[in-house]
């Protein structure tokens, strides 16, 4: 079982120092530091535990640390910057563990990229020996990127060439669209396995800046520190720790704060239910402060975030996720109201970004999706967007026989319109009424309502809307159907359905990009005994299929 | 070899009739007419055949058939539309074969909705009977679906729970981005094998109309007359007869009006060379439609499509195209003129979206494409155009040692900067510059200039401008390069790389869709000998590996 929690006192890969507004995240991969045997991580190459504390530095460094404006991201080894993924862990890995490694290293990046646009807290990344592969598409994250003329640093995407893989952690998208490099010049940079370094790189576009060696730190604490100056987070606040979050349970009956997880082996289901606030929200936003992690809105987006990580990570056969809720709608709205009147304090917009976050790990999860919409559930506002992250929804109609709480009602708030955008750059609603724009409208004229099924429905929110026997047999026809149709064809169709509308950066990434290397991760080419991932190293020469498909 | 030729006479699977402005293409495929044996094509399922036939078609009719408005796409069989893509077929497949056949077929789509949207030639599908999976899907790339209403058409994508791959013909993508629509009940629909009828068809969007069987030929011929008065097409022109392309010489060296292609299998490269016009441009219109398929753009246009098609198809082997030119540059500007100042004539407009839709089946072929710009060469607007499509180009600098031929120039024109677009709805200059914008400017501040290399270098449009003796050594080390790496990595990232800026229905077709099928058509899921695909008519269920990727 991998495990997700770690703290800066535990990293064995990375170092985090501070100084005022500027930190400092230096990789210091420790060799013999793998997740498992087989492999040494040399010259920063890293596995999925580098990159578990990666995302848990960023994390840190948003809610702990509101006074760091600027991270430079920078390497502790004299020659090498990263040396990105470890090949031998790529070529001893099965396919589930390639995926899903590119997948959270992705969204890593991603949540990097949020910070510098959103938080206040920009990425400058300092290139001190050589990026190459994952290493340069670590720095691609970054929000600036400078490159030390040496003669010996370089960046590089050599994976065509030497491994017959792709760039595969977004470095291809970000090459031609984030940083805007000409097709046919990052068709040469991907195929120069040594690299490009000094000026060209900046011709290029593939680093903002080069400085001489002499002017290096000097330059990259300048720039540091007039990215600090645009910023709008505060100087003297104390931040908000990180406790570790405390979960219960068995293994397959886990209770987390917030959260429910339950996961039935034999019909390959996991059920998460969603708790919504035990007391009232707080007076104000000192208040929330005081209660730190265990503010609610940020516990229990802890506990979502974590629990997907789990089930993606160590569930894989766990093809279907149910989404249930249960609480008190007034309590969410009262929460919501402190999040949205405050939106402009630091803290609030961070648990507000999280929470788009993690909602985004739910659209990226290769699982099939569903809400069930029941007697004593509570999907008000923010939870109530889960109905439009799942693949289905099935509401009752009335009441279960034999059973007093009275008939489900859903409501909406201006969570659904707005602060939790999908990576399409809509709102879910936005996507999910993309033919018939009005029904966003008509659904922003029913905020604050309580609708019960037959208003639901008819408002376009819920899948279907059923009485107590034809909502019984649906789901359990529904759960059956399911879990017999194969995991991979699922995927593709879910991954395609579920991002219409525009595509962006984001989505090019976790849609075209990862899915060719889902493809080549499966081909002979690159996998098979004679490929080159098993070549790697070996001073075989990998024996290509020619046939070009 | 799989021959790209045929004319309604020859069709197996097709029959065209004609009523003034209104033709129906009726889909009556052959059983035993499968382009390989091992399959019968039962129920209107089809295969490359059927739909090279499709093609030719289509093709046809935008150019033989000026009076043509409205083509009603219908089927001969009684109680079947189309079963969509044989089976057994698919099953009996290689991997190179499958997606080879999707990109076609997808292709031979999006040419009917170009016909639809910019020919004045729109498509009317009139479904009776079942039209399921690649049959649905092939309603869906027409303008106006109508359904009957008689208790047994249907419409479905029943591709997941009965085969284990995507419908993969466009399908997931048009359902959520074409007919927008909602992803919950396409998520539904796509599990529902029996599909949908009736009215509810239309409630999901699935259709634009149901009628009652008494009056659906009714009906039928008023929605496309109805169609055919909002067109633009002329009602009393000849066509223009699209004659067999004439082509000689070898498997290795064939010549194709105003083009070779030469193929060296040791080496796995292709290279196409396009000619210039033989002779100046026609003084007018109706010169030029006297001159009919011999009319040089048109021509030229044919050969080049045939020839990707011929590539694609029966060399998979071959991975590099390189792409050279030669002729009169002057000729060329007259012909783009006499095509500008007349992109209103029926005739004019076909043969400037023909150029247009055939430079995308460039960019969408999984090749490499090289340009190389030496001396004698003619990379004048439309060939210059070339110059953008590829992964790189190479120009010389001066001239070659013992060639007196003076250095080569490129030139560019009006149509760099509109007429063209890729299938982002870019220009392929907009592309290359999206990081520079002010190059397109730039660029659009030189037509008509004769460029030499260090001109077109300063100004971006080469790759590499080099002198002869770096020429000679680049390329030889390029070819070298390229064919040493691993053809599915190199697939992978020219995909990647080759789209950059907003993606359409179109992009989002051939790179999201496109790569999940293809990776689906790797799994053991599908193709396995416990697989969906295998084991598909046999009576044995299929066995599946649950993890989820």
């Amino acid at each position: 079982m991998i495990s997700f929690h770690t703290n800066p006192d535990q990293y064995k890969h990375w170092k985090l120092e501070f100084e005022g507004p500027v930190a400092r995240l230096r990789m210091d991969v420790k060799e013999d530091g793998g997740l498992v045997p087989g492999y040494e991580l040399k010259l920063n190459s890293y596995d999925l535990g580098v990159d578990i504390e990666l995302y848990d530095a960023v994390q840190r460094l948003r809610f702990e640390h509101p006074e760091v404006k600027t991270v430079i991201l920078e390497s502790a080894k004299p020659t090498a910057f990263c040396a990105g993924a470890n090949i031998r862990m790529l070529g001893g890995s099965s396919h589930v563990h390639k995926v899903n490694f590119c997948k959270f290293t992705n969204e890593t990046r991603n949540s990097i990229e949020d910070a510098s646009e959103f938080s206040g807290q920009r990425y400058l990344c300092a290139v001190t020996g050589t990026a190459a592969g994952g290493g340069y598409e670590l720095a691609l994250a970054a929000d600036h990127i400078m490159l030390i003329d040496d003669g010996n640093a370089s960046v590089s995407l050599p994976e065509v060439p030497l491994l017959a893989v792709l760039p595969g952690t977004g470095g291809l998208t970000r090459l031609v669209d984030k940083r805007k490099m000409r097709r046919d010049l990052a068709d040469v940079f991907c195929t120069i396995e040594e690299g490009i370094k000094g000026q060209r790189a900046v011709d290029w576009r593939l680093v903002d800046e080069v400085v001489v060696s002499s002017r290096f730190q000097e330059a990259v604490n300048e720039r540091a520190q007039a990215i600090a100056d645009t910023s709008d987070r505060p100087e003297d606040e104390p931040g908000i720790a990180l406790e570790p979050i405390g979960i219960d349970g068995s293994e397959t009956e886990m209770h987390y704060p917030g959260l429910d997880l339950s996961i039935d082996r034999d019909t390959r289901i996991a059920t998460l239910t969603l708790k919504g606030p035990e007391e009232g929200a707080p007076a104000d936003v000192a208040t929330a402060k005081a209660q730190g992690c265990h503010f609610w809105p940020l516990e229990l987006t802890r506990s979502l975030d974590h629990a997907l990580l789990h089930l993606r990570t160590n569930e894989p056969e766990t093809g279907t996720l149910i989404f249930k809720s249960e609480g008190d709608g007034d309590r969410i709205a009262a929460y919501e109201t402190l999040l949205l009147d405050n939106r402009d304090d630091w803290f609030m917009r961070e648990v507000m970004l999280y929470l788009k976050r993690t909602l985004k790990r739910v659209d990226y999860t290769s699982r099939s999706t569903f809400a069930f919409i029941e007697p004593g559930s509570c999907f008000s506002g923010f939870f109530a967007e889960l109905l439009f992250a799942v693949d289905r929804s099935y509401m009752l109609e009335g009441q279960f026989e034999d059973d007093e709480r009275p008939a489900p009602r859903i409501r909406l708030s201006e969570f659904n319109f707005g602060p939790l955008p999908m990576g399409n750059g809509l709102t879910r609603l936005q996507t999910r009424f993309l033919g018939e724009p009005e029904s966003v409208e008509g659904a922003q004229n029913l905020v604050g309502e309580a609708l019960d099924a037959g208003a639901a429905a008819e408002a376009g929110l819920v899948t279907f809307a059923l009485d107590d026997i034809d909502y019984e047999d649906d789901v359990r026809f529904l759960l059956e159907e399911r879990v017999s149709y194969s995991p991979d064809a699922l995927t593709g169709m879910e991954a395609n359905l579920r991002f219409a509308g525009p595509e962006t950066m984001e989505t090019k990434i976790f849609g075209r990009l990862s899915a060719w290397q889902n493809w080549i991760f499966q081909r002979p080419n690159a996998v098979g005994e004679q490929g080159a991932l098993k070549c790697f190293g070996t001073g075989e020469r990998p024996q290509y299929d020619q046939k070009r498909v």
